[in-house]
């Protein structure tokens, strides 16, 4: 089974699309209109035109790639069926009622889990918010709003459609876009083992975040962790409430122990909270990685400086002595420290803070650098000085930016767009921070 | 000694007053400004006005209660002086250079406080960012924009200026305001055990946030928490790093463990992070205390339901079942539910997701209402329920939302305004709900 037609379809059907907003096939055609090729509303009683695109009667009738099945449980077999024979390379099911539901819901899976092995479907679901790729104009997916969800660099690849959905607007929130987001529900035949690899092949993906809450191929989802080179993160979710997880995804109970070693031994980063997987994925995607443990700290302003030293020195990360030309560069550029052991700190914001990141940066002794500074109007960010240093050394920076939103916005995307990863509260900064520390050669 | 002027002045002088942008006594001038009462700016060589106020010579020309000195550490105690003759009741010292740098800064804090005394003034700082609050529009401190913050029920007293200017945009981002930030720098004679009681007088303060580094008034500030009625989030930081926590507001260094056991007995919280002081305030300020502490979990999404299920299982929160009443009605409104325990789940938003709440808050066994909710246009936020809701229960209701943040911001403020607290991760939902249950009768 391929999932090409899955993450790079040509054409998209609709089965279900439907003119009634808020029904589940009109909200799918919203999303798909977004799609650059031939996109097909399905519906023997459609009349017409929805989203400007002329309803066919049948999928036979089309040349689609991808189905979007926007139909009731009950009819799914049937709908693959019809798939299959109009050549269909991969279907999403949205539907729920599935093995999640037990009973019936079990011989349901089990009949499209066989008709998509015989014509050799691949079937993202059922019971699942489906995917979208923006960078692709893919947006397979009845969720209102994923339409004008931005490119990005990290891909999520959720058990839970409705974290998969969480997820993605948070990222939206933040300001940031997704290089794919994949519901993955039931996993008929589409699961975890199979996604990694296709999207440690996507040139986009520069991360990978799994939300997992258990899958029989446990075995080879290790292996396909370990495999990867795309930094890969993951959150393991239902370890508790057995009736209450196999009631979601029929996922079996699995505790978090299972993956933990054998994810974090093949080099993943283990999360504990949705926010810690979307930070350690988006500082992995967006940082190179660093040579060694060792965090130089600057600091503008010291309490939350200590707080942050605090939170890393809890995690057992290193705060390395800095060298004698740093430190005698560092008298220099400013005599009468606040203190300028590692951490060091300036007190305040001040023109010469670039410089002090700077020399904090070239450090021999320093492997990731990590600073926090209130935005000042007068000062801004030290924008022109990162710019000379990212692309003198090849370490990560980590920015903890606080202070007035609108105002230090415009300086913060300048930094993102050195490389430089910026979170917004003392904790998250350091957090960032000792991801990479874990995450060392 | 009173803290009357420093909370509730009726004249403002800015002693080192700045037409020069840039200038402490510019910022200062620029956030005084917003004062309703007369603003003195004071500068033997100033000439005209500032921020059309006219510059006066000697603070001893005005009526000043409240005097922001924004002079450098050396001449402060003759301006200490100069005030305690003019009657001033109450200094602002935003200079640094005292205590925290040792030597003969030392000596000059304590030139300061000897005067204080002398003149029976309460000074804040030094080594402070100043305060603001909002709902007098008294913006005595230099940060930039400060006078743009709005009112709120959290009151903080931070002893790091930094950290409580980074606490306070923090609030602003997200679209609350502050009762009132106190950065108490050195604390030369206003510490903790001064602000918390007048805090906890002030009708406008629901929650008070403390950031402690350390105190030797450790015994009087554990008594004032315990003698607070307002509710009590604190956040101890410092624990490490010694020698850079005495350079930044020279504290003592004192372990966590010092405070954890005594202000937990005293009723407050004990947060480990930013977020988590700021939210933890945030739901007492907002929600009744909780007879108990049994949460019943509402989700629309089993996914994210599951991780706040796991994150509060975690620490020891019960979800208790829920009474035969309430299940009966529950299948009334909803037959095949996905899920019909506690947590209740629905599987996706619907229209009679309103009524399930409803069903769940009013069930005897529940104290606190945890709900988790994907945004969806066509059906909005089940807001008239929650009115009912809320208005016929004294129960907390802390309802998660997740979706395209600008489409939900109405809905969220109509819930905020019924006195239901939102948060908008799985993770500050569950965090909430467990401050609830931990502080419950």
């Amino acid at each position: 089974m391929s999932l090409n037609d899955l993450f790079d379809p040509d054409s998209i059907a609709v089965i279900g699309a439907s003119k009634t907003p808020g029904k589940l096939g009109n909200d799918a055609m919203a999303n798909a209109k977004e799609f650059d090729g031939p996109v097909y509303p399905v519906n023997p009683s459609g009349d017409g035109s929805v989203y400007g695109y002329d309803f066919v009667e049948s999928v036979a009738d089309t040349d689609a790639d991808l189905a979007l099945c926007c139909v009731p449980g009950p009819v799914t077999p049937e709908v693959i069926e019809e798939c299959g024979e109009a050549g269909v390379g991969a279907a999403v099911v949205f539907a729920g009622g599935f093995a999640e539901a037990g009973g019936q819901g079990i011989e349901l899976q089990a009949d499209v889990q066989s008709i998509a092995e015989e014509y050799d479907i691949a079937v993202l679901g059922p019971n699942t918010a489906g995917h979208i790729i923006p960078h692709r104009h893919l947006f397979s997916s009845f969720v209102p709003g994923f339409d004008e969800i931005d490119s990005g660099d990290v891909a999520i690849a959720a058990q839970s459609g409705g974290v998969g959905v969480t997820a993605t607007f948070q990222l939206d929130r933040e300001g940031y876009g997704t290089a794919g987001m994949y519901g993955l529900g039931n996993r008929v035949n589409t699961d975890f083992d199979e996604v990694i690899p296709m999207l440690d092949d996507d040139s986009e993906v520069d991360a990978i975040a799994l939300h997992i809450e258990g899958t029989d191929q446990i075995d080879s989802v290790i292996e396909a962790v370990e495999a990867a080179s795309t930094p890969v993160v993951a959150l393991k979710s239902g370890n508790e409430m057995e009736e209450f997880v196999q009631a979601h995804t029929a996922a079996p109970i699995q505790e978090s122990e299972r993956y933990e070693r054998p994810f974090t031994n093949g080099g993943a980063v283990m999360a504990d909270s949705l926010t810690e997987l979307l930070d350690a994925s988006r500082v992995l995607a967006q940082c190179p990685q660093a040579d060694g443990p060792n965090v130089g700290l600057v600091t503008a302003q010291a309490g939350p400086g200590i707080m942050m030293a605090d939170y890393l020195d809890e995690r057992g990360v290193n705060f390395p002595e800095l060298t004698e030309d740093t430190r005698e560069r560092l008298d220099d550029i400013l005599p009468g420290f606040t203190y300028d052991r590692n951490p060091v700190d300036t007190g305040r914001p001040m023109p010469e803070f670039g410089d002090v990141i700077d020399a904090v940066g070239r450090d021999d002794n320093v492997d990731i650098v990590l600073v926090y500074e209130i935005f000042e109007h007068s000062l801004g960010y030290p924008v022109e000085e990162l710019e000379q240093l990212t692309a003198d050394i090849d370490k990560p920076v980590v920015f903890t930016v606080a202070g007035p939103d609108a105002a230090l916005s415009d300086d913060r995307d300048r930094m993102e767009d050195l490389g430089v990863a910026t979170f917004d509260s003392p904790e998250r900064g350091a957090y960032a921070a000792s991801v990479l520390a874990e995450t060392s050669r």
